[in-house]
């Protein structure tokens, strides 16, 4: 391994024993001081996100990636004012899930306690950094991030901004960034087993897709969302097309936008007129041959039904039962978010009850997957697996549990 | 893939779909008709393990590993007897975590659900056929199993039988087993996350490690458990005698059996020799320079502190405080379970939250480390990671959850 990494490593371990013994005071301290620090910092940052900034020019970035780059006063004092919301929020650790007295005596309690170190493997918007770093405190957690090289002076002043912010009230290396941009690095932090505890990609499907086959160190898979909109024949149109919009365009860059739309055959020629109308020419529509026999629209193909657009496109099927659209749910779906459109309760029961993906909606737009929609305050991201966090990744989920068993003397028999 | 396991594979994610509409009474009703099914067949079940028998002894496998592969009588009458005991634990699945209401009128329930399609792979001991099929199918699950080739006849049967009392109740491959012994099987199941949820290893670190390192489908570890007994100063001395013959010789070769014991400078004249005679020359001691100079004993190297014996032998180290205690523990443990003995209250409470194993203990024996014994019937094992599962893996942590959310038309602001 890098002398350099495993020596950050191998704070960051013993930085996790300590973060033990820091209560709840104490971070919300830590986490005023760093609000404040970055106000305090407004000029810095925008002079190392320019230097960021001119190097992805020269590169030939394209303005949407320069857009997501960019850290402007208004951006941070955002950010600022994100990690303050943090405060208010109750402190996972600690919190007693069972408590379970044995007829031997036995006191077993399930207590919540720090996860121990994160590895965070993430892309270009720097924001994240200030963002996981902060998650982490508020769950007694110790991070190592690894960040995009194309944000490497935003993310290093921002670093450094917070390790100053904190060094009185926390442990020595509670936040730590690999500055290394060589690739290596992150193969080496995924599988670093006896320093890192979990480790969660956040970007595109091909980072995601390099850690999961890569690591040893258990992951938490976030974001890929293919996500699915199933219009029933017993839907109410103003539901249907009110949430067709909202999921596919308020915000179509997002894991919890929808990417297909599943239409019942007895409603597709009243559907998707109205659909077409309501999506008023922002959205590009590519529908199977039944729903090209209704509305102008390009052909979809195989690609398209397993495609996360994350854009202004849509692709269409006419199905002939909800069984069928379950099925290709099954078959496309990343297992992020799906919703049926119905006032049917039969229908609704089997949609609701059938599909194992992370969130399942009934009536109701699949943009609510989302920590903060949920009520959780801010989240990590969206888990897609089912192991341990699914859904929103939030501060409780940021938490492992230990059994704290209390005796006096006793054996097994 | 191999065609036979792809075609295994796919029939079990099927399953798993079908698993989700399954009731609590037929399940149970399935558990029964395999417990008395598995009586029915006591001789089928003895003829084929006879084979394995045969086959072990012409390898020249050795007499302790011929009785964990051993099945008689007496043995799958335990076996069947077992399994209707999952029939009383109660069913997780459909449980409600949380009733959110929020303040846009959705509500959203997280449910649990079933993991669904389990993969498991296995060493010698053919009772764990059964052990693991019965726990899935009491959690909704599917399981698709691959024991040691050791057992192959004694597996096969045992899974005929469960498959042909459960036919008419559960699904079709609800419970499979991978009959090719070919090595290349296990990598193909540990890597098929098209079709498999999750992977648990159970047996010895050689196979752990080998899943943890290949696997790209989420794993939980279990098992491996290098265990501390730390006797403080404030040792009440016939607690640390109890326990300490408890933890270690009750019964050595399990995970939650003691490895190390260390000993406070200050009480380790008075535990030590009293130690010797409670063991009584059944356990071969390893001790420091300083515990051979108080009692006479082997000399133990680092790679003893390292090493999980599962046998009647025992490494002893004298240390100067129980910070060094706490040290030496994160140094070797594996993170199972953990034991202080003493009487102090600071000394517990520091011993106490500065650990991070799955289960610690203040005056009990680490021995307790057990589904059953925890009040949580059946296990399927002891995780020792962080992620999902700590501690006793039984029912509960068989399942994953899933937000279900009810709208009547709400679209994101």
């Amino acid at each position: 391994m890098d002398k350099l990494l495993e020596k950050q490593l191998q704070n960051a371990s013993l930085a996790s024993r300590e973060m033990m013994h820091v209560d709840t005071a104490q971070k919300n301290e830590a986490l005023k001081a760093i609000s404040q620090a970055l106000l305090n910092h407004i000029d810095d940052i925008i002079i190392a996100n320019e230097k960021d900034l001119a190097v992805a020019k020269s590169n030939g970035m394209s303005d949407a990636m320069m857009d997501r780059l960019l850290l402007n006063k208004e951006r941070i004092e955002s950010i600022a004012k994100d990690v303050l919301k943090l405060v208010d929020l109750d402190d996972p650790v600690g919190q007693v899930i069972r408590e379970i007295h044995r007829p031997n005596g036995l006191l077993i309690k399930q207590v919540r306690v720090p996860m121990g170190v994160f590895g965070i493997i993430y892309e270009s918007r720097p924001n994240v950094t200030v963002d996981i770093a902060c998650l982490c405190i508020k769950s007694s957690n110790v991070c190592v991030l690894k960040g995009g090289k194309e944000a490497i002076n935003s993310n290093k002043t921002l670093t450094n901004i917070m390790q100053n912010a904190i060094k009185s009230i926390l442990p020595d290396y509670t936040v730590q960034l690999i500055e290394n941009n060589d690739r290596a690095m992150v193969t080496q932090l995924i599988t670093a087993n006896d320093y890192v505890d979990v480790v969660v990609p956040r970007g595109g499907a091909g980072l995601i897709n390099h850690v999961v086959k890569n690591a040893t160190v258990p992951v938490i898979e976030t974001g890929a969302g293919n996500c699915h909109l199933y219009i029933d024949k017993d839907a109410d149109m103003k539901k249907a097309i009110d949430i067709s919009v909202n999921a596919k365009i308020q915000r179509p860059s997002v894991c919890n936008a929808i990417e297909t739309i599943l239409v019942h055959k007895d409603i597709a020629n009243t559907y998707l007129p109205k659909m077409v109308e309501a999506f008023d020419g922002r959205v590009e529509i590519r529908g199977d041959e039944i729903t090209q026999s209704i509305i102008s629209c390009h052909k979809a193909t195989e690609q398209d039904y397993a495609t996360e657009y994350d854009d202004y496109i849509v692709a269409i099927k006419v199905v002939d039962s909800i069984e069928e659209a379950i099925a290709h749910i099954y078959k496309y779906s990343t297992k992020h978010s799906e919703a049926i459109i119905t006032e049917n309760q039969e229908a609704a029961d089997l949609f609701m009850n059938s599909l194992d993906s992370a969130c399942v909606y009934l009536n109701a737009s699949t943009r609510f997957s989302d920590g903060g929609e949920f009520g959780f305050g801010a989240e990590l991201g969206i888990s897609t697996q089912k192991l341990h966090a699914r859904g929103p990744l939030a501060l409780l989920e940021m938490t492992s549990f230990q059994y704290k068993v209390y005796g006096n003397g006793q054996v097994r028999k």
